[in-house]
């Protein structure tokens, strides 16, 4: 785990928020600390905040009875203070007073962790606020988002990252190359999504994070989750699965089956320009590229077929410690690809009370294109 | 289903928005939204958000391509509008617009979901500030949390949600009443989690919520989860687990066990002591007592036998459509019980570097008292 936690990770947050002309980081529970420290914790209503200041030394707040636990974490490693408070205390106060502390003066505009808790961010804003002990604090309880900082750290993937995505995505690419195990006529989504459920977890992750099988009509609604249908004859299906490693890295894979027959003809015909079009995005990228011409490399394939219509999200969204993050595929959005992020590319192509298909690999980009870190085959497979 | 969501909520929560002085709750995908309305969303970068205003009619703002799922869930018979947003929309001018159109005026101060992410709130913000048409718009753009308000909601179960946290208790009893299975000397904390998380699931449950196995010393760390420590003969353990019902309710119980052995004549000594306690706490709970005085009942009789300072956390949590939610038992809180209220009694001694011990069951408070909703047996039980 060393290589996915070298230790300058602390200092180059801290310089970054200096850059961005924050005082300091504030992190709860979730990538961001998961990032920076190795720490895994669950997000509760009792705080845990990481203080990453400008300058000075960082450290971890956490209630007195989470502090074994932190400290049996890699955070125990790092050096840092783990401050634990008790039950009567206010740990809004006390991030707000140790952070006066670290910089040596009341504080200015901090960014907070982009999925902190509302409830955490507007006690911690008001601490921050209560703490204008200087007529000069200017910016005192002034709340932004650390996310602008911290995406920059984390949107390209070191070579240890990209090959724990690469694991992840070997292990999702396993319950795919099962399917034909659960997937068949006659049994619901909720079953077939129960048993996939117990491979993703058999296969290699820690946790399943989501499971959809959208069968027949319900592979029209892309985030159809599972339902009591009971799968048909000549049913496409849309199976998208994902995960979370022990090593705390996502997968998120889609593959579109059909089961017990042969497809409606204009399903078959659909899917072939859905392929093409995967494939057109997938050898779009490259370093220099920008996220809304992979996108544009896959939608125009679809729109020239006579589906533009019918293709309603965005292309991709960046992966790593969360499922979704920077960079998004997206029109409008006119970044650079560069080595290093990693992302999903997955159009798709849903008729409303018909059927639908999706087909989704995670992708790196490196210095010599795309590298697709899921294999399992694309051409239509139809079961059994 | 139906009585687990009666369709007043949403008219319920309106009026006491109105009360609280509020122009709106703005909920994202969690407990609130599920409670209003019992749509069951992943919280996801892409903004859906219940938009409550005080007066006017409800809407839900939803990604477009989230829109069928959302209709296909109970939102879909509340005959609110589910208002879908396309890839290139601005969904937080969105809300403030309509917003805005519900009240017939520029919104005054707006109560957040406690848990949605920073990253929608300060952007709701942005946009609801941005939302100042009128020179008589005092408050535009001032968010709160809406917590006070949905607490005052959900804090008192309904009789059928009181039968749903029974059924999620006995689905837990089940598991720890199948614990001999796992849990023998031998076995790492990891290799018994795991079978623990399958019967979670196997018994009664969507989902694992987690899962402590806390053996020998590592049973003194109150959130010790799972480590490779291989449990060893005569080793108390701490095995606190939950997950959450299909109906959205949640679970957790605790028992410490003894394996392999007789255990350190202090532990069973402190044991005897914390039954008592836990006891003593439910014994407490009764219409009019305070938070407080249920924690004081564990706590004293823990302080009388000399190990106060080794009880290092509050006695109990609220527990609902939340694993952790109000209220709270803790010194300081002196709102009173009152009949509906649910949560967890669960005192610990915790020996640093030696072992610890918890009992913990779900208690309801009714006209005649507290009713526990686990019933697993309370003594102390040594496994083979």
């Amino acid at each position: 785990m060393t290589a996915l936690y070298p230790p300058d990770r602390l200092g180059r947050a801290q310089r970054a928020a200096a850059e961005a002309g924050l005082d300091a980081l504030l992190l709860t529970p979730g990538a961001d600390l998961r990032y920076l420290t190795g720490y895994v914790a669950m997000p509760l209503e009792r705080l845990t905040c990481l203080v990453v200041p400008a300058t000075g030394d960082p450290l971890l707040v956490v209630p007195l009875l989470e502090r074994p636990a932190a400290l049996a974490s890699p955070v125990g490693r790092l050096g840092i203070e783990v401050l634990g408070w008790a039950e009567a205390d206010d740990p809004f106060a006390l991030v707000a007073d140790r952070l006066r502390a670290a910089l040596g003066r009341p504080s200015g505009p901090v960014g907070l962790a982009n999925r902190m808790w509302a409830e955490h961010a507007l006690r911690l804003q008001a601490a921050l606020s209560r703490d204008t002990r200087s007529p000069a604090s200017g910016g005192a309880g002034q709340i932004t988002l650390a996310g602008p900082v911290m995406r920059e750290l984390r949107i390209r993937k070191s070579a240890a990252e990209v090959a724990a995505l690469r694991r992840a995505g070997q292990a999702i690419d396993r319950v795919h190359d099962r399917i034909a195990e659960w997937l068949r006529v006659g049994r619901t989504e909720a079953e077939v999504g129960r048993d996939i459920a117990d491979a993703i977890v058999a296969e290699g992750h820690v946790r399943a994070d989501f499971v959809i099988v959208g069968s027949g009509p319900n592979g029209a609604s892309p985030h159809h989750e599972l339902s009591g249908r009971v799968i048909e004859a000549a049913d496409a299906v849309v199976v998208d699965i994902g995960g979370t490693t022990a090593e705390g890295y996502c997968s998120d894979e889609t593959r579109t089956y059909v089961v017990g027959g042969e497809p409606d003809p204009e399903f078959a015909r659909y899917y072939a320009v859905l392929r093409q079009a995967q494939d057109a995005a997938c050898a779009a990228i490259k370093p220099g590229a920008t996220c809304e011409s992979i996108d544009a490399a896959a939608r125009d394939v679809i729109a020239d077929a006579g589906y533009g219509e019918y293709f309603v999200h965005r292309t991709g969204h960046g992966i790593g410690l969360e499922g979704h993050e920077d960079p998004y595929l997206v029109a409008g959005n006119t970044e650079a690809l560069e080595p290093g992020m990693a992302f999903s590319v997955e159009p798709g192509i849903y008729l409303p009370g018909r059927h639908g298909a999706r087909i989704e690999d995670i992708c790196v980009c490196t210095e010599e294109g795309g590298e697709r870190l899921n294999l399992v085959r694309r051409d239509l497979i139809i079961l059994d």
